[in-house]
């Protein structure tokens, strides 16, 4: 594995920590650690831009979720500066969806474009 | 199926017929009616941006494979200015590749900046 693949793991890592993360200065610091100053976010449900943006969204979908966590499926799959991987969220039944999240990569490393899809658990 | 669906599928549609016309005249017919004007594409192995660039990068992989075509997997799933689709290489003995191409689409409805990973046929 490279080093830019094992950075961008890390990143990824952080990324999907911070959706866990339901301690608010936790989250926050994951927040900034995974996302650049710019960044933004979009999948069907919701959107945001730059990190309170990001930091509340997130806040909003774990207050929807009571319960739930994701977890990564370790699939990153990182070419140029583009990323891909997927997740799995799980609620107190068990799987309820697989997560396939695109990234653009900002120069500093950090996630600067990023876009969820879901679909049903295989 | 709503508009926009129909509108993004139709765009897709062109994209990947792109990629199987090796007719000069087709072929670019079909780059300009997928890609936006100052549209990008990268993947693992390629890349350009714009028309000439992209029409060029275009007919120098499908000189790399002769009697290959791609198939579209009729799995477009778009939302807010994002569209993600697959499709299947197929040569000589059959399907030896699945592409999962990610994109973010232009104003115009065209294709602004997509991005090629390949998988393994399942």
């Amino acid at each position: 594995m490279s080093t830019t693949t094992n950075s961008i793991t890390t990143v990824v890592g952080d990324y999907l920590a911070a959706w866990n993360a339901r301690d608010a200065e936790t989250r926050r610091a994951l927040v900034q650690r995974a996302f650049s100053d710019d960044a933004t976010y979009v999948d069907p449900h919701r959107a945001g831009a730059g990190h309170d943006a990001l930091d509340a969204m997130i806040a909003t979908a774990q207050e929807g979720l009571p319960g739930h966590h994701v977890e990564p499926n370790d699939d990153v799959d990182a070419h140029n500066d583009r990323v891909r991987f997927s997740w799995t969220l799980v609620g107190p039944d068990g799987a309820i969806a697989v997560g396939r999240d695109f990234a653009i990569v900002g120069s500093d490393g950090r996630l600067r474009d990023v876009t969820g899809f879901v679909d049903p658990v295989a």
